[in-house]
C-alpha cells in the first residue's frame, strides 16, 4: 500500500462527479460519448474526469483510438479500503465494549474458582 | 451517507501528514504540540492540518483553551468505507465467479432432476 497510491485514489474520490462516474462504470464498461449523457457535461470536462481517475488508476482506458471505452479497476479502491479497516474498530466500538465485558466475565469467573 | 461528507474526507485523507495524524490519533487523543513533535513540524503547519480534519469531522477538539487535545472520529471514516464496500465485489471477484459457479451446478442437478 504506496502513500502516493492513497494521495492520489483519495484525491480522486474527492469529487461527487468522479464518484458518479465510478458508479456508472461499476454497471460496465463505457466511452466517454456515452458517460458525459447522463452526467450533462460536456466531453471535455467528462475527460478532464476521467484523466484524474485513470492518473490514480482507478479506471483504464481501451486502446480504440475513436472510443478509448473506460472500465474500473479495483486494486486501488482496495488498497483504500484497506487503510480504512485499519479504523473499523472505532466505529465498531460497541463490539470493544462488549469484548471488554466479556474479559472481564472470564477474569471474575477465574477468581471465583481460586477462592 | 452525504456527497459533501464524503466530499471532505476524501479530501482530507489525501494528503500522507494528514493520514499519519489519524494513525497518531488512533493511539489516543494528544494535543497539537505533542503531535508536532514526532512529524518535525511547526505548530502553524499542524494546525493548519488540524483544520482541514477538524472540517472533515475526522477528528474533534478540546475545550480547554491552553491544549485542546485532538481525538480521532470514526463516523465520517465509516461512511466513506461504506462508500467502499459498494464496490468490494470488483476486488472480491474470484468469489463472484465461485457463486456464478456455484450456480451453474445447482442449474445442472435441477435440470438432471427433471429428466
Amino acid at each position: 500500500m504506496k502513500s502516493e497510491h492513497l494521495d492520489a485514489t483519495f484525491a480522486a474520490l474527492a469529487d461527487p462527479t468522479r464518484r458518479a462516474i465510478l458508479a456508472r462504470l461499476a454497471l460496465g464498461e463505457t466511452t466517454p460519448t456515452e458517460l458525459a449523457k447522463p452526467f450533462d457535461m460536456s466531453l471535455p470536462a467528462v475527460s478532464k474526469h476521467l484523466k484524474v481517475l485513470e492518473h490514480a488508476g482507478l479506471i483504464s482506458r481501451g486502446r480504440a483510438a475513436q472510443a478509448r471505452p473506460c472500465r474500473l479497476e479495483a486494486k486501488r479502491l482496495k488498497e483504500a479500503a484497506e487503510w480504512m479497516d485499519r479504523y473499523r474498530r472505532f466505529w465498531e466500538a460497541s463490539f470493544d465494549r462488549l469484548d471488554v465485558f466479556l474479559d472481564e466475565l472470564k477474569k471474575e469467573k477465574s477468581r471465583g474458582g481460586q477462592k
